[in-house]
């Protein structure tokens, strides 16, 4: 077969593929990440590229220029290989790591929470699940040939009262060297049973004393990102964390287009390996960062939603996206981590939080378990907000939840600019009232690239309060600005112009993306509404707010209470838990009293499908406004727009 | 690296192998068995080979005579490749697998014994281990949106009282396809826990009605032979069998020279994988005579000595032959088969039969459930007698246990022409008592090559009785016939006069080949006169004696007596139980009661060690004679030999 060299700039890779391939996977083998929302299907063009050299065949589609066009550009997804070519992957279509890993706090943040060691303890949540024990046993002798086997498990019961021991197979194959290594003292790392009555497995043995190192390793599998935490044991300390870009991206942003790809031939074997790799690039980060022996780490936690816990442990999710919408599992069994590809060792066993539905996942059950809020009496809501928002509603004694598709607005799909919270996104903003002049800020404080959700929140909000665009998300026509404009018949507002970007065009808000961002508030907060009145209660009703996920440790909570994302409260009843998700995975890292609950908060949680609830729809109707037709919701927000209006009709008057 | 070719006859199978191999590893890697009784240290001569084109290196031992020399014969282990040859192996050398699969009772054989299905019901020990249901699930709709494995779970649990179930992970990636495949009607796979208060594990699921067809898989792995037998679980029948030589044996014929080569480098991995072949190899055998499904076959179970056991699952077994004698485990847990590099579905566990020491393995503890011994009122003796023979004497209150060294007298070894049970053996043999003469019968009725063990206690006993030989072994100077003779300082007879073998030399049986004999049986005899004496009873307590093993199974009963190798006892009361190992794997296949009592068994089982028994070395000495020093142990012998006598002295007179 004939092949063709290719060259990625600015990441200087090198690869030869053969001809007839498409540039994007021909970019996904070299290990460089393009952008690809719509999973290459040729519909969000957002896989743009520069052949700086030679050329491609296709790779043409409208949602290029014909300037563009003229510049080289073309879709990497559309693009076919037909002869040696050298790519630049431009600044816009680049995957940014580096954001992921910078440690920073929400902005403008109410608390956060985060339960620690102590406070398990205190509580008598503490059971460890992994416990290493130093032993020194009696060596064999003329008239003592116990197997030695016999001799660790007899010794343990006698000494220890560990009356229902389990050794598997690979333990067994270690022990006697390991006994023989050091005259018969070793350490024996024991796995407590979740449940009572269960039987503890020893599931490693250690020549000499090595109780001081005993870790444990969390992950959350997101959609997008994937973070892991390497957990210290014996104190109860994060060493480490690192997050990267889960790799499934190239085949798709969300978790439809995961799905669909998962269903091709080889697919399923394909997504598995690839966020496989994902997860031991960040284990070995998080070992190297930690400096620990990775023999001593003894047991695994993951956490994600439902598909990408099926496609972690390929179990085929094609049921997920087709009705009536069934996951494979709830429960998953423990799963030996090398039986899966995770480079730990062989005596590791991964745990994989479960599910309760096909849109209300491990990664939600997790969050529940680390917020605590199974156990507190307080009426809790806690919201999970991404491109699917996951609610729920409750309280130690009962549990509802539910999930909207937001759509991907809040991730800055469907946005023309959006982009991840990345280097280079706007994420806050402020106006000029008289001038309608914009201030912005970028991560990173550069140049814009484009627009982050939480970026687009506070626009929109700014915008509203300050009678730029009106109850509909439509721009005031009599504005005297050059920053509204009507463009091929659409309307929006100039953020940054061409040549302050890094982009080198303008960067735009148009009336289509705030009506996309309009209703992806409204999918929420109508399903926050419905899932309420399901369980016959009222907004009022409920005594604290939990924001969990990415996108809601950055997003400005007054913001989201202006546009209607969010009901409006004191934000002092509201916390950020960040990635709910991880913490529940550290969580049931560090006791077996978590590892337990959670097959009774499961038991206790009712899953309701808003789409088969009547009133969804005519909720989300209601939705449809900035913040919502019943502004009698909005107490606060209603006097200050009253309040401004007085002025603005003072002034005119 | 440079290379040579070989070219090995009559089987025609060519190799390459590199500069400075041995021949024999070359034979090994082409798949021609040759033997090498002391595992290639050129010590036992057995592995001649004809050099008929080109030369070796080397070569050359003291086994081999000038005349040998002069005729191309050499030692394969010896021999060094250092050009191209063609090899031919002699009939003498080669390892012949035809006679495994000939089914053939004993001879002359009080009763066999092999419990079945029908008994094991009426007896109440039926305890299905592996049940499969046919099930019609409810389809999910969109009122019901349980996920796939809660419904098959919740289904059990409802309409069929299951309260305990277990789901593993690749279980688990089946069920969502195949419960779609035929509308939601499946057959599932039920394990049933072997003790109370386990869980029962859903092992499989197939679509549609398929409770027709279960079966089970028992493979008994000798050190020289594995045997495997297909079981149909619904009605309790074997529907094929198949032996096939353990391939192990090119890295030594007994256990110890086995545990050398696994130390070497590498050598664990190689005798793992090389029996994992043989069992794989008979596997197929079975599943092909039997014409099922290989996706059928829902478990499998295993025995074998000590060290093949721990060679099988790759547990290290150099403790075993190294003092204080210690074996790496007991009991293990049942083991993916799959894991073990066993080709059967990812749902097959497989069982393997617990150790009680180094020296009284699974095989023995598998005969021992397989006889019903333990559930017997009667005290019973029950041997396997092999190279290293085994005993077991108690009843279903107590059962205590040892092992002595017999040597490989019985299976050929340390005997100059002596052979396995294989075509060519001489296995009867009877004289003239006024010329001496012989009359021979081989197996397979063909010319003589060798004697295998069974032969020899009949060819010892009846030169015993018949005064050829004296008590010492020793064989009467006077006696006038060519037969006896003096060669190089040893007293021999000839079997067979060159001209009248397969291998163009006299085969003899020497003094050497009966002192080592009676060495055999001697440690033998002892060791359960030892055994008896700690217990504290005598050989007249014995109500019943179960003789396993192939050899057990050829032994003719009363010759075994004439040279002192059984006590002297009523033919009525021995029972042969053939392949005792393999017996009690196919019981362990049936029922979970079996393979619940063998964890009672062992722990009733007390295991002696006869070298560090003071009596052992006096019995021992007390039994190196024809039949015994004590005469009024063999009561018929001696009134026998008694009445011989008279006539002898009356001809005389």
């Amino acid at each position: 077969m004939k092949m063709h060299r290719i060259h990625f700039l600015p990441h200087d890779r090198k690869i030869e593929v053969p001809d007839g391939q498409t540039l994007i996977r021909a970019a996904m083998e070299a290990g460089v990440h393009i952008n690809a929302s719509c999973g290459g299907e040729g519909l969000c063009g957002k896989c743009r590229v520069i052949i700086e050299k030679g050329r491609v065949a296709e790779g043409i589609s409208e949602k290029l220029s014909a300037e563009d066009i003229e510049n080289d550009y073309r879709l990497a997804c559309r693009s076919i290989v037909c002869e040696d070519i050298v790519v630049r992957v431009p600044v816009e279509s680049e995957v940014d790591v580096s954001v992921l890993n910078v440690r920073s706090g929400p902005r403008r943040t109410a608390r956060i929470r985060e339960m620690d060691f102590d406070e398990l303890k205190e509580q008598g949540l503490f059971s460890p699940p992994m416990e290493k024990k130093y032993l020194e046993l009696p060596a064999p002798n003329a008239q003592d040939h116990l197997p030695d086997v016999t001799r660790l498990v007899s010794f343990l019961k006698l000494n220890h009262g560990e009356h229902s021991l389990e050794v598997n197979l690979p333990v067994i194959r270690k022990i006697p060297d390991v006994l023989r290594a050091q005259d018969f003292r070793i350490t024996a790392t024991l796995a407590r049973p979740v449940h009572e009555g269960g039987k503890t497995r020893i599931i490693n043995v250690q020549p000499g004393d090595t109780t001081a190192n005993n870790y444990a390793i969390a992950v959350d599998i997101g959609t997008t990102t994937v973070y892991g935490q390497l957990i210290d044991l014996v104190s109860g300390k994060v060493l480490s964390q690192f997050g990267d870009f889960n790799a499934q991206i190239s085949y798709g942003e969300d978790v439809i287009t995961r799905i669909m790809a998962a269903e091709k031939p080889g697919g399923l074997q394909k997504l598995h390996e690839v966020v496989i790799g994902t997860i031991n690039g960040i284990i070995r980060r998080l070992i190297k960062r930690a400096k620990v022996d990775a023999d001593e780490i003894s047991t695994l936690t993951m956490s994600g939603n439902t598909t990408m816990t099926q496609l972690m442990l390929k179990v085929n999710p094609r049921y997920i996206r087709r009705s009536p919408y069934v996951p494979a599992a709830s429960l998953y069994p423990p799963v030996k981590a090398v039986s899966l590809g995770i480079e730990l060792g062989d005596h590791v066993q991964a745990l994989v939080y479960p599910s309760v539905s096909s849109y209300v996942g491990g990664d939600i059950v997790a969050g529940v378990m680390g917020s605590g809020m199974y156990r507190t009496e307080e009426l809790t809501l806690f919201m999970d907000i991404g491109t699917n928002a996951e609610i729920v509603i409750g309280n130690r004694d009962w549990l509802a939840c539910a999930a909207c598709s937001a759509g991907p607005a809040f991730e800055g799909g469907g946005i023309q600019f959006g982009m991840r919270a990345a280097r280079g996104a706007i994420e806050d903003f402020s106006i000029d009232p008289l001038t309608a002049e914009p201030m912005l800020m970028t991560i990173g404080n550069v140049r814009p690239k484009g627009i982050c959700g939480s970026g687009l929140i506070t626009m929109v909000a700014t915008l509203f309060e300050n009678g730029v665009i009106n109850n509909l998300g439509k721009f005031d026509r009599d504005l005297q600005t050059a920053r509204i404009r009507e463009n091929q018949g659409v309307w929006e507002y100039v953020l940054a112009w061409k040549d302050e970007t890094q982009i080198d065009r303008d960067i735009t808000l148009s009336e289509i993306d705030i009506e996309n961002l309009i209703r992806a508030k409204g999918a929420i907060y109508s399903g926050c509404m419905t899932l309420l009145e399901e369980v016959g209660l009222s907004i009022g009703d409920i005594q604290r707010i939990f924001l969990a996920g990415g996108f809601g440790s950055y997003v400005d909570l007054e913001m989201a209470m202006v546009i209607g994302l969010l009901p409006e409260t004191d934000p002092e009843h509201v916390t950020y838990i960040g990635n709910g998700s991880l913490m529940g995975a550290k969580m049931s890292s560090l006791t077996n009293r978590i590892r337990r609950d959670v097959v009774d908060v499961l038991r206790k949680m009712t899953n309701f499908e808003l789409s088969e609830t009547a009133s969804y729809m005519n909720h989300y109707v209601a939705a449809l406004f900035l913040p919502h037709t019943d502004m009698n919701l909005f107490p606060k927000l209603k006097a200050r727009l009253e309040e401004r209006k007085a002025i603005h009709a003072g002034k005119r008057a």
